[in-house]
């Protein structure tokens, strides 16, 4: 059940991991070492083989000030005055007293007189996608990202001393609870029944009653660490002497091998009917009378033949799987589901948010700036672009121009001209390594600028080095 | 290729056989006695075996008056004066010349002074679904329908002498022809490629070069019948000397193991999803990088780990397969689409149509009459009814109340107590046998007469002797 | 009140009525002589200047027969057996006891069986739109349709002895009243205040206490006949010792000046726009600062100056009312609601829809007859067919092609070239009197006889002499 | 046509003016005074006496830098760089050559580089709704929407030298031309007809045939100023050695006195039915002879008779308009198309947005400020709010929590109870005097002190004397 020591665990503070991140040239390590970070002392290797998915962690860290910098009550007193919080929407006030769980949310802005009002009055605040206000938790969670290829969330919870602000129930999450203000006493149960490990949707709240007796009872203090995987049951409430304020980052969320079938299936069934002809051949003309509900205790030797078939059908199903077609459809979804990368100043100043091109002085300058034969180039980060084939054209999904609030913009894509796929594929394939355009496998000249050209405009690849107009 | 003997082929006049049909008790005999007189001499243990979905069959009988009494031009000239045919919606009025398919519609409804003047200038005449409008095709086709557990459509074409109303093309169904009355040049067509036998969809039209040399050629005259299946191109044509009329008696549209098999995917992975873990466990981290359209090619070993996952999965589909479920929805589906049952006047004398309540003579005479304990019932065909569960109850779903238009009614069911779903059972399994009420497995008297009670004023069961105002 | 004369009053049977009505070449004075006989002694002009739309009238007229002919329950009982009558669509079972309102509709077909069951018990059955069944009712209010150029409706209510069916309350239409069999006790009351005086909507069920005191009570027999207008809150009650049958015919249902207005005042708001500047101009920059409902009570001289400018540009709306339009857009709604005519037939001979084309020995017969320069043509009704103009295209509205099922077809209308519009007003305006084709106003005779064909063959035009193919 | 002087008008800096406007305690006073300015020397009087609606005006400054400060070329640049510009959405690239208007916008996000491409490549650039993106004009339209009652919006033109953007057309606005940089030669044309002066809806492009000679042509140049009334045509082009910035400023879209009828004649002739039962009465039985479409010719004397009818009833509806409950819809629509208004510091510091309470040091402080019964509070701005009423219950709607962007909130409301409507609409009335919280006309002190607490909660209120934790 995780790493209880009694000695100070410490570690560098987020901003230098955050900026150190700049120097590793692969998304995915990035992603990595931060996420090392914010598990530390426990093991990559070690969690995701005995961990998770399996059983919750803890790490004691007797180090209050570990993940400082990522969230506190100060931000959140900061973004009700000057963003556009609203209630319901972006802001939940919640109670859990005498084992009631209610919802205060008054209609429209959530202004910081009303909101502390609630809380002095014993509410808890949950803050919904800290992301799209917070800057560091945006950069934070689209780092971790690119490790998951499933989407990343989160949430902050504010509680006021001496109360509780929710039941205990189950998430369809895996759960990352991250100490960041006060101490909270936390107890999390196993998963009831068998069915509920790994489950694909939320629960209700519960009972006392329903939930047996924890697994594993702890006080939380700032700069600790909870992990619990989707299915295991969780309460946390605050000790009479201290507020807590936590973030809770999530992610595999639907994304279990469950919800790739559901996807592959209808395609496998036409792939298989177009090929072989005993998907298409007529049903038995008597099968009704002996199946079917009705007849399911029935005792007629057709219904072993004609459940045979079935069987054999189903198992040819999978010679016949487009698994990538099917893979393709749950990158779109994630690609959507993606935050935009934060740049880091090199990447902005070797991308096209960077270019000097500007106004000055009644005219336009630099703005001839371009990408050449001998440009070296590469895709901005190893998960923000996708090829997928749809029907008869390519289509590239990017997750660049998505918006910081959840599927506030459609999915991004751009068609990608026959011409160009195998280029787009090099380059995908060669990250994090540079690419020279001249050795983009496209057939004349012209065409390796014009591909690395619509890539470098749309902001999906950044240069070696800076462009600059005399190149 | 089916049967051409020179000598001329009897049988009994339709009208008799359909009268001898109400002796059959069951009714799934009365529709292998009735396609059996359609089809003969060929027999039906050869035609399943050898033919069905396999290749055409013809029938030349030289009787010309063995069909009399099915459909006529002159019911169709009755239809038109009296009923509402509309163009476009039950008649399309068609040409084929020189290679050009059109339709020539006007709206609204079709009088004999205009359908005529069409068919003088050489333009074929389809009536779409004349069971709605010829009893006798109605009650050929709900008898059929007992046989094929799948909707059995029809359509008759008149066509001028000298003219072809439609291009070569091959249909979605199994094709039974019969010609009424003149004659028609046949031309059948083999399939053009695998994946054309039996397809899931009808084709566009063809031209001539598409299609290659016809494997059957043939002079259809009226008592002649030609069977082909779905996937057949097929194109007819008059003779100069005289006009034609068939009707196209059809079946197993949308009927083969595919059709099962899309109802039974989606639920098959749902129960295996919340019994087996292995379903609900997250996707490898990793996953991305090397599976998808724009990584085929890639030379990794995880992909063939990952395609082995997945094919182990849809395998184990199969055990979790809720297939009798899925026939349900089949059978649902084909109880919406059938045809109301033709009664005849003994089993409308013997059901809730035929019983004697009226009201005469300023009050309502006879209608204390009641389904007892001693009473004898069975259901009215062996296919008018079907117990399905769904969800937490039980429904069963019957054709009585469809309409003779194709879907115009709702699908018909009524909700069954759990204490009668046993005897609704028993009733459907003893089919054709009668059961007295008080067999029916009720725990009381009271619900035994209820079920049957429910049962009978839906006009579902009949019973054996006449109920009448004493019993 | 109406004439409650004690001396029994006679008059032609109904059957006789109808065949009359052949002879009467206009069929708006077939149809003042079907209202007269039905009203019959009150005489017309009576009926309309004294008591429409302003009081109740009864007629007592001590001879049960009077009405014989129109409907009865024995052809209400073949109705059940023979036709789809649903519950809840076509069909209600109802109880009004100890005040309190009931229906009782089971789902699916009415079978005679279960309905009479219910009428045993105390039901009473109100049967929707007879006209969908019964082949009279249906010919008398297609009659009674050009009268009233509103939709004519009917329900039928079959009462048990000793019971009541429906709750005190008042409807939206013109009620007429036709006792058929037995006798009802009827109470009539006035409107309760001057708002709901002629209604635009019917009212919920009253209690008793929510009515007063009635101004008309009576016991209608068979024969007897009941008129009161919309608003008029009544109820009926059966006697201990007689069912009842009484059919009530309605009319004049959303068809006053205020709907009218409703269709006119948007097109004249923008006519008036288009060609009045004033209209255009913008609103005082100030006028939110005195006008709106926060602002009624100030004493501001803005007020009064603004209101009057609104005023002056109301009355001056009347200048651009474009009221043949709107009057279209009630006409095609009209001509939408009605039933087909019922041929006469004579009317039948003369028209399409007694053509003698036909199918005989094995060829069209008799198909070219034909419209020519002589022959003489007249619109089938008066009321059948109307001409509107909608944007650039001017349509022609018709109601043959209309379902005996309200609404169950889509308005039907077919579009006129520009050069055939004189040649339908002048037959429109000519009705009942015959028009030669070659006097039509059309440039040329082949436009003539083109016109002429056209309404010839969707049946809207009769011609004086029977077509032959020899003319 | 406007003023022409040849001397250099100077006038404050629009900094200033925007800062002395925070001195002015009445917002419509403020809106006047920055309206002056921009029209200066035009006198607001003389303007919409003779100007406004009639002609256009215009104003040579010989003054490049008088509108400085309200937009330029760079920020529009640094809007590019920072802010989430969508082509399509907030800019659009355009050409007009040789007669043939064209739109180039990419998909996707409007990024400097390609952007300046277009525009060096001879494309103009226009901005919609810089209120979005720019914190200055944001601030000058949300105050001068105080004086319109009527949205107020803007648009910016930059327009690379020697090119045109636009084809001659005319707007459905009052347009204020403000020019920013460069300069522009302008055409303005007089409405081609009387129907399209003060046009309810934009012309499509015209080409230089259709329109005739301008009846203004003048060269603006920074700092000049150029108004035109809706339906004026009108086209810019800029000269070979200069390109062109200019803001249009608009309002009075569709603010029409037929606007108001539209939603008045509804209600006006709902009401008239209520109370009045003329309107309920029925139509003539025969009106369908003599009216519509094809009888418009007809010489009937009923005709006149009907069209009277009409006419008096029509002119009867004005007695009826609920014309302050219309005002109110008009007004809805206002608040909901209003920016946001931008605060002073002072209203800040006055009011919920600038109230101390904070997180601080792990607790709460400050949050114990309250409206007291000797508070002094008024409404924010005169427009930011509105009581109506709606159905059964009172509404005050508010603009204050309007997205910068057109419409993304849905209207804003909340719903007032009875006992707090006169305390509203005396605070609204008193504007913009402020009002001692205990002479608010509710019943009780609680009272007072809750609405006022209310509506300081919502910012809908500032307090004369900042609140503080102490009183």
């Amino acid at each position: 059940k995780g790493l209880q020591s009694s000695t100070k665990h410490v570690g560098p503070p987020l901003l230098t991991v955050l900026q150190d991140l700049g120097n590793i040239q692969n998304s995915k390590q990035r992603a990595l070492s931060l996420f090392e970070w914010m598990m530390s002392p426990i093991k990559l290797a070690d969690f995701f083989s005995n961990i998770w998915e399996k059983k919750p962690a803890l790490i004691k860290r007797h180090n209050t000030s570990y993940y400082n910098g990522l969230f506190s009550t100060s931000e959140f007193d900061r973004i009700l005055k000057e963003d556009n919080v609203q209630f319901g929407v972006n802001l939940d006030v919640t109670t859990y007293t005498d084992g009631k769980r209610e919802t205060h949310n008054p209609p429209g802005r959530a202004l910081p007189l009303v909101v502390w009002d609630y809380f002095r009055n014993g509410c808890s605040l949950r803050l919904l996608n800290p992301q799209a206000f917070s800057h560091t938790v945006w950069n934070f969670i689209s780092v971790l990202q690119e490790l998951f290829g499933s989407m990343v969330g989160a949430n902050t919870y504010l509680t006021p001393a001496g109360t509780q602000g929710f039941a205990p129930h189950y998430d369809d999450i895996e759960a990352f609870v991250v100490q960041l203000e006060g101490k909270k006493h936390w107890r999390v149960y196993k998963p009831r029944k068998k069915s509920e490990w790994l489950p694909q949707f939320s629960s209700a709240n519960f009972t006392d009653q329903d939930i047996g007796d924890p697994i594993l009872e702890t006080i939380l203090e700032a700069g600790d660490f909870l992990y619990f995987p989707r299915g295991f049951i969780h309460q946390g409430d605050c000790l009479p002497d201290a507020h807590s304020l936590h973030i809770t980052v999530s992610s595999y969320q639907r994304n279990s091998w469950m919800d790739l079938l559901e996807k592959l299936m209808p395609t496998a069934l036409r792939v298989a009917a177009e090929e072989d002809i005993e998907f298409r051949r007529g049903l038995p003309l008597d099968y009704m009378e002996y199946m079917g509900v009705q007849n399911a205790e029935l005792d007629d030797a057709r219904r072993g033949i004609f459940l045979q078939k079935v069987s054999t059908l189903m198992k040819k199903l999978a010679d016949y799987a487009p698994v990538d077609a099917a893979v393709d459809q749950k990158a779109k979804g994630f690609l959507h589901d993606c935050l935009p990368p934060v740049l880091t100043p090199d990447e902005k100043s070797h991308s096209v948010f960077g270019a000097p091109v500007k106004w000055d002085d009644g005219r336009v300058k630099d703005s001839s700036l371009q990408v050449g034969k001998d440009t070296k180039i590469r895709i901005l980060r190893g998960n923000i672009a996708r090829l997928c084939s749809e029907r008869d054209s390519c289509l590239m999904y990017y997750s660049t121009e998505n918006s910081r609030v959840y599927h506030k913009e459609e999915p991004k894509s751009m068609e990608v001209d026959c011409e160009h796929v195998d280029a787009i594929e090099y380059l995908l394939h060669s990250y994090p390594k540079y690419v020279i355009v001249q050795d983009l496998p496209c057939r004349t000249l012209d065409e390796k600028i014009s591909v690395a050209t619509i890539l470098f405009e749309k902001g999906l690849v950044t240069t070696k080095e800076s462009l600059n107009a005399t190149t």
